[in-house]
């Protein structure tokens, strides 16, 4: 048996592999906040590469970026009465301004306010005080908003990226005329989501709809994208919310018409968060680390300089710094390509296997015979334990393909995994079955009629089943709900999920 | 008399001239939420290229960006007590972790936590808690850390950009093996903060050390740069502190030296918020509103076509397109110059307007006569009220020029009325006159003799004064405190201030 460098592995227990990974690549670690984690620079670096990306095509799509208050009224929180429902069990509450000492050498709270707040889980209510002035004609519509900020929900069973109390997202929020144009939006945000996480994060998603059981609290239909980790549970990528006028009304956000009428208007809301993180790791690393998708790679290739003495040193270290130079000088999807020398000093193994753990797509190990040679040792992660020498010329005019492969193959990779554990179900028998057994063996998604309404929980649940979403391609078909009997105009995705 | 934008004018009302200005070019608001401000999309574009270079200077620096917790437990925040001491009079303090039906229709807080959160003013001892644990041994240091965050000081007068209870800000944290080391990053990081102030927001600068009264709480030294706003008074636009090992000892951050012993590190921290947007504001502005320098414009030139119908709109658009694809190819200060089309069909007037009063270095109206002339309408933010044909291709091939010219005239404008400003003051009674007397005359900045001791504060407190710091440069001089007669090493600044 090869010894693998995180233990234990994915077969031997998932949860904790996970765990494992994210310490081995010095992604993040828990806080002494209950819930809260510190972002490290590793972990920090891939999500400044998602935010730089996305905010690109936020803005190619006509939005601006603004900043609203942490703090929210209780008062602006009750406006929407789903809405506060939903998140009231979860709020973080603010209830004095200042410290004053205990007595007993301590602090406590003191000056008590008026009205608490609530730091933001989500700011459509503070956001919508703004609009609702912003607003007062068709002509300053569509009004086409995101914010990046940090947002807080507390949650009682958290995990590393995948569910934190505070973490790190953006939120759009864009007001619109009619229905018809709000609906646009948000099916466009949808599509700008999956491209992304396709294309850089190459997680293949299915883009659905999700039942009304399921919705955001407050929205008339939630989009969102979902995708298949390696333990074949279902992780939520990204939603898309249509909030039809629920919130415009609640904020009251109107605007004249052409013909000089008040109209209340629609609007919408749409986020990714840290959370993706999470799920580019169970999508791709192994049982040797974090693998990261070239694109998504803070360095997408390490040079490690090899030398016993300083005139050594002099003659390596040029050869690296060139080579740098010449790769850099490549663009690899639009971007110059990321590379880094990593000349601290520390053991050669230690040092490989710290980049292979962090998911370094090349490493290229260079000594003193490689550069009488005019080459480079290189090391590839999805391929750990070779390595082979190649001309420099060779990778430089190389790189770009290299990288470019890479990326594609870990998203077929991806995508075979996942349309293998993709299954047709045609009864509530086979169902109970596809999901029955040992809870730890997780059998993927299940694909079935079934009716969009609130009762068809009530099967799924006692399975710890949920119901992902109604796919929205290929899905104008028509059969009978495996639950209910009932004629039912599509199918549904079923899982497992985080 | 000519009509200004901005009512009333500076000379008549500063601070509402100061409130006008940000409205008028749709900068901020106030918020629903006491002393928290929206940042709107014009002013959070600002922030997003103070980000941008910012970042890349500390990533130059060797330094890079993690993300710590929003709250900070109480016990934390009490380990360095002059620091607490300094914080405790405002902080926002979260009790409860959920809302529950108050039985009168609404909510409120419940799950009393059982110990009470901060919201971080500041993340030195919430980071110092990470940094005990990645800082093991000299190989790990120096470590170079920086943040973007929010903060929150519950302040009880507020001024949008200035002062507002909630901010945005970036905070450097580093740990050094010596004394020397973090002094030096330290004053590093003041040149950098002066750099970019001096060379982007075109806003001259003192850099200076705070006297000893005047320092962060549970620094040993805070370094700081000034400058003065149009009233003459000084407004602290950065801050660098040197905090020792008080901060190292209170979260026990200790390091194995070369010889395996175990030592106490030293410590740094740094920052800058949207404070400087306020600062950006005042240092340039006038009558007419908002004047941006070139190269903190979101848009450096708005091009403003005008046609009479569909067809002269296909020519007149295509001619605008061609001309902004033209300008988006030169570099100014190493990057794509930022163009826009302002297509909306309001009325030319006040869209030209509406563009003086955000401060556009450049406006180009583009119309048939301009098309068949090869030609632009060329205005310039420096010159309200004028406008100039000039050739198409002169304007390409002149933009930078014009923009660079706009940039180093603003610095130099604004350093004149500074130098004009700063007197040299060389008894009591001379200082005592200098800040008496009518108390919206405000007289810029006083330098004199004086020592770094508390007791001079006396001196200065009931004149409403502050003391800003003892400058750096050219302060290698001898001469009487003039508030004590003792010995003083070197002159402090004295103003009114922000």
């Amino acid at each position: 048996m090869t010894k693998t460098a995180i233990t234990p592995t994915r077969a031997e227990n998932y949860p904790e592999w996970y765990q494992q990974v994210i310490s081995a690549a010095d992604l993040a670690e828990n806080s002494a906040v209950r819930g809260c984690m510190v972002i490290k620079p590793w972990g920090y670096a891939i999500w400044e590469l998602i935010q730089a990306d996305l905010d690109k095509r936020f803005k190619k799509t006509g939005h601006v970026n603004a900043y609203f208050p942490l703090l929210i009224p209780l008062s602006h929180l009750e406006k929407e009465a789903e809405h506060v429902e939903g998140f009231a069990k979860e709020c973080a509450v603010v209830t004095h301004h200042r410290l004053v000492p205990d007595g007993k050498g301590g602090l406590k709270p003191d000056g008590e306010l008026e009205e608490p707040f609530v730091i933001r889980p989500t700011s459509e209510t503070i956001i919508g005080e703004s609009f609702s002035k912003w607003v007062k004609s068709y002509r300053d519509l569509p009004l086409l908003i995101n914010q990046w900020a940090n947002v807080m929900r507390w949650e009682m069973r958290t995990r590393m990226f995948l569910r934190t109390s505070e973490f790190l997202w953006q939120e759009g929020h864009t007001v619109h005329a009619t229905d018809t144009e709000a609906v646009a939006e948000t099916i466009q945000m949808l599509g700008v989501y999956a491209d992304f996480v396709q294309d850089v994060l190459a997680m293949p998603v299915i883009k659905g709809e999700k039942p009304c059981f399921e919705r955001f609290p407050g929205a008339v239909n939630t989009y969102c994208i979902e995708a298949m980790m390696q333990d074949c549970k279902a992780l939520q990528a990204g939603t898309s919310h249509f909030l039809g006028q629920n919130f415009a009304k609640a904020s009251n956000i109107q605007f004249q018409n052409k013909s000089g009428e008040m109209e209340t208007a629609w609007t919408t809301s749409w986020g990714v968060s840290t959370r993706m993180i999470g799920g580019l790791i169970m999508t791709h690393s192994d049982d040797n680390g974090l693998v990261l998708p070239p694109r998504i790679a803070p360095y997408q290739i390490v040079i490690q300089p090899i030398y016993r003495n300083d005139e050594q040193r002099d003659t390596v270290i040029n050869y690296c710094n060139s080579l740098k130079q010449d790769l850099e000088s490549q663009l690899f999807a639009g971007n110059e390509i990321r590379v880094h020398i990593d000349d601290r000093d520390i053991q050669g193994g230690a040092k490989s296997w710290e980049w292979i753990k962090k998911g370094v797509p090349l490493r290229l190990e260079v000594g003193m015979r490689d550069v009488e040679n005019n080459a480079v040792m290189l090391s590839r992660r999805d391929d750990v334990g070779n390595k082979n020498s190649i001309a420099k010329s060779d990778l430089i005019n190389g790189a770009v393909k290299i990288l470019t492969k890479m990326q594609t193959s870990l998203f077929a990779k991806a995508e075979s995994f996942r349309n293998e554990r993709m299954t047709a179900i045609s009864s509530i028998d086979e169902f109970n079955k596809f999901f029955a057994g040992d809870k730890n063996v997780d059998r993927g998604f299940a694909v079935a009629y079934a009716v969009d309404e609130v009762g068809i929980e009530e099967f799924i649940k006692p399975l710890k089943v949920t119901a992902r979403c109604i796919p929205l391609a290929n899905n104008d078909v028509a059969g009978a709900c495996i639950f209910t009997g009932k004629p039912a105009s599509h199918k549904m995705v079923f899982a497992k999920a985080y």
